[in-house]
């Protein structure tokens, strides 16, 4: 399951695509910081290493914060759990809303995205990642073999936004695919300013110690985005 | 050939993303406009029908130029035969910049948004529309088959920006392929402001007027970008 994934048992290191969505992380000493979808909260602890004033933490899972709690001995991290589709936050509370992996299980993204605007103090900042559009759209995801023999990822249903049921650890996850142009211009339409974009790949020096990440110069399985308010 | 194609015969009306497009511009009455690959001139003569002061169309084909000349009567617009790798405009001179379809035959893309950010106003518009990466990425882009016998387009070689030959109309046409991310970011770089992503697929009354568009719903072919300066 899950919690045997490299990034469950190694946390942020056990992430490939940490290292670019730390670079598009403002300085978090002093920020007051939300975590949406925080699981085991290997995020909360970085950002409190890193001089965060405060962290809160938020999953629908009680499992994963069950461990979250188990690993975290801070008082200035909270964790809470909380179903992002019903997501409500103090005006202005926050310096810095960050979500790994976690929106594309959202339905409601305008909801939310409105939620942590406010949510924001102005030129606050909103970090997250979520699976790409390209990775999630086909009816049957997973790679083919072209005329050639060699690996190529299938897109279709591309404009058909909405449920993909997949089977990927767990029987029937329901994620929600959306195109790329509808979550940047969803955020746009909340009033983020859009500040960086990246699907992400592997480094020459990521792909010299993990050769199986090729995969993913083939096609990009993240989308990260920074924004401000 | 294509002089042949749809776009090329029946002009805006026989592009389906053009009302995507038409409606990311601003009002064009009054603007000074920049056509960036102007091709037979559509474009410029619906800006002027629409009321642009003036309407500078640029473009490398010198063929396609005489034919666009041919087809203007109207002082206000300018052709110019240009390669847009090469661009150099006068500064704040513009108040729109617009592309259809040729960005992606420009390699140096980071000097032209340079050059095209110091050509307009402060506040001034860039509109453009380019092949979709998802649509140029792959080694062979082309319709596979899934294991249910249905469509499905390859995505591969994502990562790998640079040169993509195809013999599509003409043998050996050089197009260029960047990731949407990199695309977007050399705007936000430039100091252009996104204000609208649109990956383009056919509405459900282009739909039924033109049934082939279907394909148009499981892979985008355009890109739509809206930015201000």
């Amino acid at each position: 399951g899950y919690s045997q994934l490299a990034r469950s048992l190694k946390g942020l290191a056990g992430a490939p695509e940490w290292p670019s969505l730390r670079a598009l992380l403002p300085d978090v000493k002093g920020l007051r910081i939300v975590d949406l979808g925080c699981g085991f909260g290997w995020f909360c602890r970085w950002a409190r290493e890193n001089g965060a004033a405060q962290v809160l933490g938020l999953d629908l899972s009680a499992k994963m914060l069950t461990r979250a709690k188990a690993e975290t001995s801070d008082d200035a991290i909270t964790y809470q759990r909380t179903d992002l589709e019903r997501l409500e936050l103090p005006d202005g509370a926050f310096d810095l809303a960050f979500s790994s992996l976690a929106l594309h299980y959202v339905e409601e993204l305008d909801r939310l995205l409105a939620t942590v605007h406010r949510g924001l103090t102005p030129g606050g900042w909103f970090v997250f990642s979520i699976e790409h559009p390209i990775f999630m759209a086909s009816r049957q995801p997973g790679w083919m073999t072209d005329s050639e023999g060699r690996r190529t990822w299938p897109v279709d249903s591309y404009q058909l936004e909405g449920k993909r049921t997949t089977h990927w650890l767990a029987d029937g996850v329901v994620k929600y695919h959306r195109t790329l142009g509808t979550t940047l211009n969803a955020l746009l339409r909340q009033g983020f300013t859009l500040r960086h974009v990246e699907e992400w790949g592997p480094t020459d020096a990521q792909l010299a110690a993990h050769p199986e990440l090729a995969e993913e110069r083939d096609r990009p399985m993240f989308l990260l985005v920074s924004a401000q308010r």
